[in-house]
């Protein structure tokens, strides 16, 4: 791509235009000529709320993402963006999100975009890829950004740093491992949510998740224990009002502000060290280094690297 | 340090010395001064196999690590190293595994060497801390490494790219939550084990792992699902051998095994590259700069790296 092109580029995905933005998302996942120098003159609105929705699987993140997005370009009329983050295992390519079709209602809604986005696992899933897209994503003129991702564990700790807002989702079902969770979980959690609470056990879930918390470490907010039904609605506009309610005091705390963007720094910066030391040939001499007598990783990598 | 101080510690660190080992991983764990110079000059073995235990937190995997380590120090008189990761959160530093009280019972038997280690979050949880440790346990003579970590997700990827043999554990009330894994979890793991398989609901979910599995990538493993009561040593014997047979079988598959070193060499070459750039006042200069206007973060990080 040329500077000119590059450009262009960029002036329609600030303007908006729907085709530009899939196009740069393309470019920064594949890691594409030009994505660098798209990166580094994007203006990425720094006041776009991102909210992340995480939690085990077969909670229905899916379906609540996709009511929680459509509720809000209904009656709040506000552009929002999906990005459901697959974290991929490095060896078999397989998928721990379910299929996206129960999103593809809103296909035609102008007021939606929807992406998914399989992070390679290695090197640290959720990671540089799904901060670049984020603000690709916070350039292109969104009101909010709803960001998905599975699982109990590190790629949750990782949503906390990318993300404004975290909700956590549950179900009725959960209720027994949560229990013995007494804090990691618990802690990145600004909003706790029971999906699916028609059936049995979910009042017991939600006093249980009541009991066991305890205030944020930021001051003023109490974390809220919500009820939805996401595949009729139910909840989802109180679901809303707590999340726009949480960010408007969140918002004030410059300090987690500050450690947010620190952790995304370091993401990216070595991401791009990475990058920086083309390590196209590197695999196949570590695999030969690695036969010989007296093989020592850290040595390698040191002479590498130097 | 003086280079002859490291000298001496290396020495006493391959004759096996546990306090040596205990003052080398301390170093480590806290990128102490000579600890670039311990893990270059270190001679860990090969071939010594790697253990990773994981599941859903509450799965008993700490009295499943315990029971498996004084049964193998008892019935094969091997030394056994046990490295408990805990993915602590970035934010309140809280801890997601539970007391190691226990373990207590291992304090006095010198086959058997404990250790927990407390992962800071932010870039990358498991990564390079755990990998390098990992190496001075290989070095120090031990004939077995059991790493217990915690989580559904990014973690468990993770640990698969450093054991030899993943083995996840679930309890018989974690058979709601796997009917909806596709993947993921599945695929990372050699064996399965339903501990507190004294409960109701156990076969049960046996079946519906047995059912939901197919072959490992690589051929010749059929992945096994045991039944264990680690609390009072039930199926602990048998979830040996079984480790046992995949160490062989695995131990054949070269590609794997090339794999595995391909994913720590990245996580440790990030690692060290963040470090050569010193980013003591990466924080505050990051803070400072995102408040004037037009801030990109992908220039101030090319600018700084450059």
């Amino acid at each position: 791509m040329t500077e000119q092109q590059i450009t262009s580029l960029l002036e329609q995905l600030h303007q908006g235009d729907r085709r530009a933005l899939a196009r740069c998302i393309s470019l920064v996942e594949n890691d594409s000529e030009g994505s660098d120098s798209i990166l580094r003159q994007i203006h990425p609105r720094k006041e776009i709320p991102v909210i992340g929705i995480t939690g085990p699987p077969g909670a229905g993140k899916s379906t609540l993402v996709s009511a929680l997005a459509g509720w809000i370009s209904e009656h709040q009329k506000l552009n929002v963006a999906i990005l459901a983050v697959d974290p991929t295992s490095p060896f078999t390519k397989g998928s721990l999100l379910g299929d996206r079709l129960r999103m593809t209602e809103h296909f035609n809604n102008p007021g939606i975009f929807i992406r998914s986005l399989a992070t390679r696992g290695a090197l640290g899933g959720l990671s540089a890829k799904t901060i670049e897209i984020t603000d690709l994503l916070k350039a292109a003129g969104f009101d909010m950004i709803l960001i998905e991702t599975v699982g109990v564990g590190q790629s949750e700790i990782e949503i906390a740093s990318l993300a404004d807002t975290t909700v956590v989702v549950f179900v009725p079902e959960s209720g027994d491992e949560i229990q013995t969770i007494k804090s990691g979980i618990m802690e990145i959690a600004d909003l706790f949510v029971v999906n699916k609470s028609d059936r049995e056990g979910a009042d017991k879930l939600v006093r249980s998740l009541q009991t066991t918390l305890h205030e944020r470490p930021y001051s003023g907010w109490t974390i809220p224990v919500l009820k939805t039904v996401a595949f009729s609605g139910v909840g989802i506009e109180e679901l809303f009002n707590q999340i726009n309610q949480h960010i408007q005091v969140s918002g004030k705390q410059s300090t987690h502000k500050e450690e947010l963007l620190y952790q995304r720094a370091l993401r990216v910066a070595s991401q791009q060290l990475l990058k920086k030391q083309r390590f196209e040939n590197f695999k196949a001499e570590l695999i030969e280094a690695s036969a010989l007598p007296g093989f020592n990783l850290y040595r390698f990598i040191a002479e590498k690297i130097s």
